[in-house]
């Protein structure tokens, strides 16, 4: 990257997209000089982060989540917001890119001056996904985009992770009975701080009704992620925009209540403290996982404990010597 | 402790309670030579272990859970098993045990031949809590109870780690409505494979049926753990015994079916190289926790990552980069 850092920061104050691209970029490269460069960037942009609102939106493929992210995006535009969309997607990652690229699923927001819409990184593995994403977001925020948008698949291990880097997290429901939503991970319908049923339309409004009711009294026997912000169930087609302008007023709703309230300060310090402490465990577990005298006794030792031959204690042990050896 | 592992096994085997609480004493010492004996036990006793059915049992205080625990084992007692309880409580390990001893509040059972409880240890952290409790699990089997319960009080960390070591993980609830429920962790609800209504009875009858008609609705829309038990949700009066039989059965049932289908086994295996991944995670953590230099600079870090004047990486690698100095 010949472009100095100077340079790059002044046009992403800009707003330049092409900057914004080439700053991601560098964030995702694995080269050791980049990384350090994308660390420098960082730290520089650091002042000019934290005005967006950090939304993570996840469901099962078919759930029409490109159709609903656009018709979001298109609005909040109309509102006078500026959106970025990211990706989280290890899946497309490992087979090399989503199906059909992220810009193609959503032509008329990519089109849009105020929309920046980046894919999945092709060569990452989850960790690296999650981490590129968090930084991305950073550097979104210091170009200008108040609404940041961090799209999951909704079936993988990724969506935690999200949850813990946005200030709310969104579930898409398709209108249909228990059985079809079985996809749907263990766990995510209590990270939802809105549940929003799309294809809400046509012959499908009844079941969607049925899906909103059933959720909304599901949700009352969950302990709520805030003190302040009882979760909530809501109604929308993203094909026709209808539920849309709802959907966004309760984005801004619980936005708004976080801010001041100052739970979205102390969500994201503590956010903040915990991507440290990640990025510590990730480093000490991944020297581990790859030092040579390890490698060579796990498979006998996770062989000999899942066989009962050894306890869990002594395996670990075995592999803790190995190492410190 | 002069007795010999032979002879100590031996008294393990022929059933023999006080061996059995000296072998967890032994489990619980933090002196080396203890540790190094523990393990060797465990070794040894192994293949005598597996065969108890593990149940997790969790809820608010105030909930009835010794009440329950103990109508509840003598129940099993009755049925020809032999329980052994064990409780997990950090809170109570903080403040020096349990408010009420652990015989007191289930004195019935206590003085059963055929039923063994064990207070929580009063000075261990919570990773050496969950650990003994494995490993007492473990000792427990091998003299001959094949019920175990393992308790938590419901609202502390430690609830995840219980549903991770049991075969069955059982929620208490109350008679009540949504706000007295909130006591209850997030994320609780969705581990739990049986949630019983307690004190369903008298006046709280109604809305007992209430609360498990509501929970049996809010089950349908979580994604369950087996796909082959959908969680049910039974209402008890452990206090007068009703319920407790059909509270039995399902239990009974949930546990063939894991053991025919062999789920069980397989769960079993993975919870085994589960456990051994955390204790080398917690041991190489711990090392890192504890260095000098890492201590050091951890308070500076953590405030400027929170505070956004450094990135979460570059706080990381500040920290790592002491440690491996």
């Amino acid at each position: 990257m010949p472009e100095s850092l100077p340079d790059l920061i002044k046009a992403l104050a800009g707003h330049d997209r092409a900057a914004l691209a080439r700053a991601i970029t560098l964030i995702e490269s694995s080269r050791s000089t980049h990384q350090e460069e994308a660390q420098a960037l960082l730290q520089k942009l650091l002042p000019k982060t934290g005005k967006s609102t950090r939304i993570g939106i996840t469901g099962v493929p078919g759930v029409g989540k490109s159709t609903f992210i656009e018709a979001f995006g298109m609005h909040a535009i109309a509102e006078g917001h500026r959106v970025a969309v990211l990706a989280v997607d290890p899946s497309s990652a490992k087979s090399g890119g989503s199906i059909l690229g992220d810009k193609t699923r959503m032509a008329r927001l990519a089109q849009h001056d105020a929309a920046y819409i980046r894919p999945s990184p092709t060569s990452l593995a989850l960790g690296g996904v999650t981490r590129r994403t968090r930084e991305a977001m950073l550097v979104c925020e210091a170009a200008g985009y108040d609404i940041i948008i961090v799209e999951t698949v909704g079936v993988g291990q990724s969506e935690t992770e999200v949850a813990d880097m946005v200030d709310m997290f969104v579930l898409l429901l398709l209108p249909g009975s228990g059985d079809e939503l079985q996809g749907i991970k263990r766990g995510i319908v209590e990270l939802a701080d809105l549940i929003v049923v799309n294809k809400a339309d046509g012959d499908l409004l009844p079941q969607a009704k049925r899906v909103q009711a059933d959720y909304a009294a599901a949700l009352k026997m969950l302990t709520s992620q805030s003190a302040k912000w009882q979760p909530r169930v809501e109604l929308c087609s993203a094909l026709s925009g209808e539920g849309i302008p709802t959907v966004w007023q309760s984005v801004i709703q619980f936005s708004d209540l976080m801010k001041s309230s100052g739970e979205r300060e102390h969500k994201r310090s503590a956010q903040a403290r915990a991507w440290m402490w990640k990025e510590v465990r990730e480093t000490l577990l991944e020297r581990f996982y790859t030092d040579a005298r390890v490698i060579r006794l796990v498979p006998g030792c996770e062989e000999q404990v899942m066989a009962k031959q050894i306890t869990a204690a002594r395996a670990a042990h075995k592999l803790l010597e190995a190492y410190f050896a």
